[in-house]
C-alpha cells in the first residue's frame, strides 16, 4: 500500500530542491500517482509535469490550484512558494551526470552531437534547435527483442541573426 | 561551384580527427554531397553516416568500398585506415560543449534529464535507455511560426540485472 | 493575493545568501513589489537594486532605512547586518552557469568576447571596459515578431598604465 | 606603414582558428583596416564582422566575394574554405577567460547575472533572452572623466514552451 | 559485543546516503551481520546486496520485507522509503576516488582500459560490455604468498546498432 | 587483404603514444594478428600484451627480440626505444573516459566501488586489492541471450601496515 | 550606531570559519573597531590581525588575552578554541576567486607572475620569495586623480638547495 | 660568454608565446642583458618591460624601434608583429600555477586575500584596487639574515558605481 | 591551562570527520597530550596515531580500549563507532591542498616525483613503492641555521606482475 | 648493447621538456649511465641530478661543462640553452598524477598530509617544512619479505612571520 510512501528527500537529487518540491514528490508518492496520471488531470504532458516537479518549469496559478486538490496540499502553500514570485532556476545535478540513465543521454550528446549539428546545418542552415521552445516526449514501443524507449525533442529552429 | 570546396581541417572539431576522416569531409565537400545523399547511396540513415564520418561509428568493408567510389577516394587508403583493425574511440569535443547547437542538447540533459529518468522508471522500471542499441533521427517539420527540428532517440530499454 | 507569497530560500541561488537577504526577498514577494517599483522609491535603477538584494552591491545607510519602511523590516536588523561593517562578497552561482537565462549571457561572452575585445582595442586602445564603474540596464523593446530584451553595459574605459 | 603588418597567428586566440581565418586577420592588418571600415563596405556591423573573422559567424557567399576584393585574398580560397560546406564551431578561449577584457564581461555575468534574470522574469515572464536572435553593439561615449564603452545586447525574448 | 555498534553516518560515504540507508548500515552493524550472511538470507549475492545498501540498486518489495525481519527495522519505514516510488540515483563519491581501495579499481581502468577495449573489439566486434546487465563478484583465493582478491565482472556484450 | 592496413596514429589514443608504439600497432595490423595470437607466441596473456603495446607495461629484452621477428620490425629500434632505459609512464586517456567501452568500466567503479570495498574489508580486513600484483583477463562466454564478457581482476590483498 | 551590528555569518567567506572566528567578527563589528585600531592595541599590523581573524594566522596566548579584553569575549572561550591546540588551516575561498577585489590580486599573478619570477631570478638567482617569512602591508596614497592602494609583500629570498 | 645563449623556446612558458616574443628572449639572452638594463634604455621599469616580453603588455612603436636597435632585431619584423594591429592577450600559464615562485604569489592571494579585501574596504570603502592602472615593482632589500624581495603593487582605488 | 581546550570542529579539516573523531581531538586537547605521548602509551608511532585520529587508519579493539582510558572517553562509544564494523575512508581535504604545510608535500611530488620514479626504476626495476605497506616518520634535526624536519617514507617495493 | 638506446622523447613526460633535456636523456641512455653514476661524477646526489635532467633544477656552468664531457654533448649547446639565462619552470605532469609510482606519493600526501602537519606543529610550532631548502634521498633497504624503498625529505623548518 503506497499510503505510507515517503521519498528520502535528503538524497540526490531531492536534497537540492526547495522543501515545497520535496512535498510535491511526497504527496505524489502517497497518492500513488504517476506523472502520466497527473499530466492527464492537468491537461499537460508527463515530461513537462515532471520537469515542473523538479523545479525546471513553472506551473501557472491555475495548475497550482488543481495540483493542491489532486495532491491534498494546502493551496496557499503552493501558490505562495511556487506562484508569481518564484521563477525556476534550471539545471540540476552534477556534470557529467553520475547516474547511468542520465549519463546515457549525455553520452548521446558526446557521441552524436557533432552529427546532429552537421545535419541540422545541412537541413536548416546556420542556427540552432531551441531548447526553450521545445517539447520532450517519451513513448514505450513494445518490441519482442526488448521494449524500446522513444525519446523525442521537438524544438523550433532558430536561425542566427546577422546585423 | 563546390569543386574547390575545402574543409578547414585544422579547426575544431576536425583537428581531433584522423587524417583519413578529414579526407572524407574534404571529399564530401568537393562532391557537394549532403549526409542524406550519402546515406541513401549507402542504404543507411544520415545521422549514422555523419557519426561514422566523425569517427563515432564504424563502416563495414562493403560500406568503405562504396564510399571510395562515391567520393573518389583510393579504396585501399580507406579500408587500410578504417577497416578491420580500426575501432572507433568515441566522445568528441569539450565538456560542457561550447558550440550553441551542441550545448542546447546538453542543456536538454541538464534541464529534462531527471524528468526523463523519472518517466522511464515509471513506464519501464529500474533500468536505462541504451545509447548503444539506439537509433538517432532528425526530421524537419515545417511550421508557419518557424520550422521545427524533431530529434528522436529510439533506444532499447535495458533492465538492471540482479544477482 | 501575494500576501502569503514566500520565496523557497533553501533553493538556488537563495541558499547561498545571508538570512537577511533571504528576508529581503521574502518581504518583496509579500508586498508584491517589482524591482522597478523598489528602485523608483529608492531613487535607483532596478538592476542595481536587484544586485544589492543578491548581495552583489551595498546599500547606503539611508537606503537601508528607506527599505526598512518600504518592506516593513526592522530597521536595526537591516542596518546591523548590511550596514557599515558588511561588504559584498561578489560572484554568485556555479560556473559555467546552469540556468539558461544566465548561461545565454555567458554564451555571449564565449561567442562575442573576442570580437568585443578587438573592437574596444580598435576604438579605445589597450585597456579594458570597467565592470566596477559600470551601469547595467534592461529595456523591453516591443516588436511584432516578439518583444526584445535590450541589455546595456555602460562602463568606463580604463587604459593600461605603463611605468 | 602597416604594409608589413603581420598577426602572430601562433598565439592565442589565433592559434585556435583555421588557417583561412588567420589569413583574414593578416590581410586586414596589412590593409590597415578596422572592423568598422570593413563592416561599412560589407553593409554589416563591426561586432558581427569581427565575430565572423573569429569563426563565430558565417559569411554569405556574396560577403566572401566582397571580402576577397577588399582584402585581396583569392576568392576561391575564401569560398572554398568558408563557403557553403563550412559551419561555425562557436565558443573560443578558456573558461573562465584569462584576458582581463573578456574576464570583465564574464565578471559582469557572475555579478549581475541573477539580477538580469530576475528583471527579465519580472518584465517578460518565464523565458530567456536569445543569444541567437541577438545583435551586439559597441559605442564610444565621450566623457570628460574618461570615455565610456557602451555595450548593448539586443536579443529576442523567448518564452518557455509548455506542453 | 557488536550490539552497541554504530556507523558514523556523518562521515563519507554515508553522509551522502538517505537516512533510511544509514539505518540499514546501523542495523547490520548492530546485528553483526556480513553482506554475505545477508545475501544468503535474501537469496542474492553479497556485492549486489551491498550495492543496494549504498543506494546503487533497488530491493523488491519482498526483499524489503525480508530485510525488515532480518534487521528488525519497521517494515513500513523500509517499503515507504525504498519501495515502489523510489529509484536509485547511482554514482557515489568523488572522482577520481580518494580512498585507496576504490582508487586502485579506477587505476585499473586508467592502466588497462584501452587494452580491455582492444581485446573486447577483437573478440566481439564493435560494441561494449554492459554495466547494466552485469554481475559483480569477489572471491578470496588463498595463496601462501598472500591471499588474492578475485574480482569478476560478467556483463553482456552489446553490439552497436547501425541504422 | 590486411597488408595495406594502417592505424590512424594521429587519433586518440594513439597520438599520445611514442612513435615506436604506433609502429607496433601498424605492424600488428599489417600482419593481421590479434593480441591473442601475439600473446601465444610470446608466452603471455593477451591483456598484458595489449597493455605493453599501449605503453602501460614493459617488455623484457627477450620479448622485444621475439616481437621484432614476429612483426618484422628492426630489432635495434625496438630494444633501443623500449629496452632497458625506458620505463612505462602509466595512465592513458581523459578522465572520466569518453569512450563508452572504457566509461562502462569507470561506471562500474562509481556504482560498485563502495560495495567492492565493503566486501573486501569484510573478507580480508583493512587493506587493498593490489593493481600492481594483479592479472587481468577477458573471456568470451557464449550465451543464447547474447554473449557475455567475463572480465577478471586477480590481485593480491595488501594489508595496511601499522607502526 | 554600531552596537547592533552583526555580521551575516552564514554568508561567504564567514560560513567557512569556525564559530569562534565568527564571534570575533561579530564583536569587532559591535565595538565598531577597524583592524588598524585592533592592530595598534595588539602591537601588530592590520593585515596580520585580519589574517588571524580569518583563521589564516595564529594569535599567541597573550594576544588572545588582550583580544578578550578589547572585544569583551570570554577569555577561556578564546584560549580554549584558538590557543595552543589549534593550528591555522590556511587557504580560504574558491579558486579562481569570484570576488572582484580578490580576483584582481589573482589577475596580478596571472599577468605579472612570469615577469616577477624572471626579475627575481635576475636579481637573486634560482630560488623563491617566501610567503611564510613575509609581511604584507596596505597603504593609502592620496592622489588627486584618485587615491591609490599600495600593497607590499616583503618576503625573504630562499635559494634552492643543491645536494 | 653569453653569445651562444639560447632560450629553450619549446618549453613552458615560452612555448605559449608568439615566435616574435621568443625571438625577443633569444636576443636578450645573446646580448646578455637584464630586464633592468633594457628598462633603463627604454625609460621604463623592469617588471613592465618583462611583462611586455611575455606578451602581457604592449610596446609603443617608438619602444619597438628602440628595442630593434638594442637587440639587433629587424625593425619591420618587430613593428609588423607587435605594432598597431597586435593587442596583448593576457593571462599566462596554468592555474593554480605549478612553478613555486609563481605559486607563492598565488598562495599569498589565498592566505591574505580576504584580509587585503577587508582592509581595503575599511580604508577606502566599497571598491577594488585596479590591476589595470597599477604599477608593479621589485626591490632587493639586503638583510644579514637573508636578502628580502620587496614586491609592490601600486594600483588606483576604483569605487563601485551606483546607479 | 589546557583543560578548557576545545577544537573548533566546524572548521577544516575537522568538519569532514565523524563526530567520534572530533571527540578524540577534543579529548586529546583537554588532556594536553601530544601525538607522541599518545603513541608511546599505545606502543605505536606518532604519525600512525595521528592518521588514525584523522580517520585514515583503523585502531584495533585493544587500542580503542586503551584510548578510552587514556582520554576518558566512554569505551562503548569508541568501539561501537570505530570498532569492527567501521573501515577508514581515506583521502582528506581538497586537491591541490590549500594549506601551505600540506601543499609543500604536494609540491615535492610535482617537482621531484619524476626523479623519484626514475631512481626507483634504476634501483628496483619496473614497480612502485607501496603506500600501503609503508611507514611514515618525522624527526626534528637541530641545526644552527634553523632546525630541520626529516620526513621519511619507508615503503615496500612492489614489482609489476606479468602474466 | 645500450649504444643504440633512444628515449622515445615524444612521450610523457619527455614531450613536455625542452629539446636539450631530451638530448640529455638520450645521451645518458646511450652511455648506459645511471643517475647515481652521473651524480658521483658531478659530486651531487642522484635525485638532485635527476631533477635537473627533468628541468626541475638548475646546473651550474661548471656542472654543465662536466656533463658535456661525460655525455659527449657539445658544451656550447648545453651552456647556451641551460646556462645563465635559463631558469627552471618547475612542476611537471598532470594532477593528480596518473602514473602509479607518482600517484602513490600523492596518495601519501592525501592520506598522511594532515598527520604530518599536526606532528610538525606539535614539534616545531606554526610554520612549514621547506621544499626549497630541502634534500630528497632514496635508499634501497634489503628485506627478505621484499626490498624496501626509503624515501627521505630533509627540509628546513620555516616559522611563520608575525608583524
Amino acid at each position: 500500500m503506497s499510503q505510507a510512501a515517503t521519498i528520502p528527500t535528503n538524497s540526490a537529487p531531492y536534497a537540492e530542491l526547495p522543501a515545497i518540491n520535496q512535498q510535491l514528490f511526497e504527496a505524489k508518492a502517497k497518492k500513488g500517482l504517476t506523472f502520466d496520471a497527473l499530466a492527464k488531470e492537468l491537461g499537460k504532458d508527463e515530461i513537462w509535469v515532471a520537469s515542473a516537479f523538479y523545479g525546471q518549469a513553472k506551473f501557472s496559478t491555475e495548475e497550482l490550484q488543481k495540483l493542491s486538490q489532486i495532491l491534498s496540499i494546502d493551496q496557499s502553500s503552493l501558490t505562495g512558494a511556487l506562484g508569481e514570485h518564484w521563477w525556476p532556476y534550471r539545471g540540476l545535478g552534477p556534470t557529467p551526470p553520475s547516474d547511468p540513465v542520465i549519463y546515457r543521454l549525455y553520452e548521446g550528446v558526446m557521441v552524436y552531437g557533432h552529427s546532429i549539428k552537421a545535419v541540422i546545418h545541412e537541413k536548416f542552415g546556420d542556427g540552432i534547435m531551441s531548447m526553450i521552445d521545445c517539447k520532450v516526449n517519451i513513448d514505450k514501443k513494445p518490441d519482442p527483442k526488448g521494449d524500446r524507449v522513444v525519446l523525442t525533442f521537438d524544438g523550433k529552429f532558430l536561425p542566427y541573426s546577422k546585423w
